[in-house]
């Protein structure tokens, strides 16, 4: 997998972007780059921001269950809306992933190097422990009474269900996050990077309408594991593997789509794209 | 229908933009083409999308009836959302249709020739059943017991009722989408296509809090024909029709408002058009 | 109020922007194009459309009260929601009023003309009217058992606060707008316009958040009309002065704070204020 | 903390954008300018339509709890909502504050000068005033009945808990405004403004849907204070110097974290950043 080919040669006649050449997977200037060491901790604060803002809004809904409180609306607002504000604030820092999964399928594309993508995944996995440990922290009884935000699998709903709604709620995310940041997109349009993080936080909405039910929704593995481990109860712990395996599964998915779909073929027909309907 | 004119000579004096030719009615030229593949493949894909996570958004929101789940105005917003996310991943693929009444409206309005819309067509129904079919194969009994998110006309309402909403909720739609894509626009400005899915996805939201409880919102024939062929009771059966011929009439409406009103007329007096006030 | 002046002399040493000139307060030229007219047709088209959507949207949640319907929120989208679209629709070809309180704040700033003014208040009442007529025939008996979507005082509220929440709702519409077409924002800014319908969406979602409890908020005298005109029944005829002398004093407000606070004043000193801060 | 230092070099080799000069801690010329007066103008307006807006939204939905009003969701809208709107509407005028936390972190990156952030937060002030007044004047026993809007420590949170829920909620916001006003993201994204009041507004959106529970959510002094003067109970009273130095500590943090860490460093390698991933 750590081999998809970019699949695009550079100058090719009649196209008005270039892709950039594949990350290496080793990049050793990059420890040398105070840049480096600057996007691991705003991928660390990001996430703990993340998980702060989220899990404290689903022991609130829980709290002031009914009409009182924001409802598992809000709550699915609270983790789309923040990925956007995240995505939007951290982009041009460290690229803006805050989900191991993202960065999975931005590395499995060749984006990023090896070593970045490990960095960014344990960063990411600590920042979520703070942020979840900051909710425990300042209110103790209500996080454990109302089951920590950990993502388990709910009653009524099998493992199998469970880590399909993972796969397939993970690939709407990814396929987002390849769709905006696209070159040959950004080519025709050169602004598109402003508009981006709104729909990938809207992805993440969508998903978390649909999957609540399920599995509380993860689609990003440091969120459920940081969660997992401050809340610490066994039933989350035992269906921790769906929230790893699954996302992965689904970035993996979207990656292959768009290189090996949407992007390779025979680019020999491109120029004739141009003449195709395009509705937006 | 098939003949409505684009009505606009290219090169006309002081006009800064240029209508593209009408899309031929058969292009054989297409089937030659890798693009031509990609987008119905896109279609399929993003359809299969669409139904997956509104159907699933809908059967969550009646299993936690009530305030415990997102409730009509969190499936209002899955759908509306799910379109401005897809459409903005798919409009550099396809156009970004994801529904066979905006197939039908670009079609009349000759931007896409009939091959290509047929294959939409086709692409987008068996896209449709998959994801409905998805949500059936991952929660079997809650999808039957909730209706499968299959669209009839809701009691207390009559058939004529439920067909003039589809109607009338597709115009708004398609009207949408004909505003967000007219050329004159793009040539003024010309990142109009950046902003172009938010309020395509607004219209979708829009309309779904005005008609669901009328008819459970279609105005997407592939989304109506999907969950029918899932669900497979009779009432929806009975009903299909009416979300067949509604978003069609309302798609033609919409079509013929935006050319024979909107773009047609004397074009004559354009020039001094842009000494009309502009609000925006 | 007519004779509001543009008060920035026109090639001002060190502005980078145009005011364009004060429109004539009756121009003869506008009655022979077409684009008058249209532009006359769109108003007409987008007021019905948005009498449609969101009265069907109060009808359905009054009657699915309680979690089952889109609640009070829901009913504050579809307003909202519905001008982001219509606006994003009609911008370029009337301006995308849809509201005669706006119409009148225009005609205050001088940016169209009487007659042309007149022309789109009669066509949004108009189609206003239609709108809420076709609610009223699709659903006869709902319609009049919840009250029709119409204005008025409820209970527990004084005249003088619903005429002051009037006032004041429509002095943030009308000032979003203001703000939205400033020449001066779009020369520094050129695709202002581009995002200009959200916020002037948003602005009308916040009001109707805000005064939906004290008069189901009206902000658009033709919005207000066209309920009371179908619904016919004593109480909004009572109150219905309300909803013309509110929003028309309202915009008359909010077009004098920003002609002579925000746009007038000693603009000899304008050049200095672009070391002012700027946050956004 | 007056003393941050911008810390870059202008006209550094390889960079493509000028940190602008720091603000003069004093800066006499100011007070000649009309725009300086019109600024402050701007923000007592913006922070009473903020407050009008708001408290009315949440003197409704106590009055109709339950599902009949727009609920906590409805509330955290309103808020999120209003900056939204206002930042658009005045950042051309004032920098669109609305907020003595977010002038206060402006001050200690030396964007606005001294005198200019004082007379802010006093506007800001007396408008939050006049606008929680404006709620009562119009609703005198609904106000005092339903709480006033006033921030203060909910029962079965403590002292504490209530600091850091402003710390970190001013920390999103306050990272959010740094994040969107960075002049280096403004130099490769030139129109990033165009959207920078959207996150902005999301980001108010979020912090209220976790901390509405805790404390009202206060991470705006001004707006405190205006609900605790106009309702001027012992409780609001008791507990407010948390909503001054939780969003003063908070924005102190933000600026820090977006001087030292972000955009501090060692800044010879910034060239290299350029090849860095960027996801968005």
């Amino acid at each position: 997998m750590s081999k998809v080919p970019v699949g695009v040669e550079p100058g090719f006649p009649g196209k008005d972007y270039a892709d950039p050449p594949a990350a290496p997977l080793i990049d050793a200037s990059e420890f040398g780059q105070w840049s480096f060491y600057r996007a691991i901790i705003a991928e660390f604060v990001a996430t703990l921001l993340f998980l702060y803002i989220t899990i404290a809004t689903v022991i609130g809904a829980s709290r002031n269950a009914g009409c009182a409180g924001v409802g598992t609306l809000g709550i699915a607002w609270a983790f789309g809306g923040m990925i956007f504000v995240l995505v939007y604030c951290t982009a041009g820092i460290s690229g803006g992933h805050i989900n191991p999964a993202v960065t999975f399928g931005l590395l499995l594309a060749r984006k990023i190097s090896l070593p970045r993508a490990l960095a960014y995944m344990i960063a990411q996995c600590l920042g979520a422990i703070c942020g979840a440990g900051l909710v425990k922290g300042f209110q103790q009884s209500f996080y454990m009474t109302y089951g920590g935000g950990a993502n388990a699998v709910n009653a009524g709903y099998g493992i199998g269900t469970g880590l399909a709604a993972e796969i397939i709620g993970t690939f709407v995310l990814v396929y987002t996050v390849f769709s905006a940041t696209d070159p040959k997109r950004n080519a025709r349009d050169s602004h598109v990077p402003v508009l981006a993080p709104l729909p990938i936080g809207f992805a993440v909405f969508m998903v978390h309408l649909a999957t609540i039910p399920i599995t509380g929704t993860g689609i990003n593995p440091a969120r459920s594991f940081g969660a997992a481990v401050i809340y610490n109860r066994s039933k989350p712990w035992d269906d921790h593997w769906i929230f790893w395996v699954g996302p992965f599964v689904g970035a993996a998915l979207a990656a292959a789509y768009h290189q090996y779909v949407l992007r390779a073929g025979p680019f020999k027909q491109l120029g004739s794209f141009r003449s195709a309907p395009s509705r937006v």
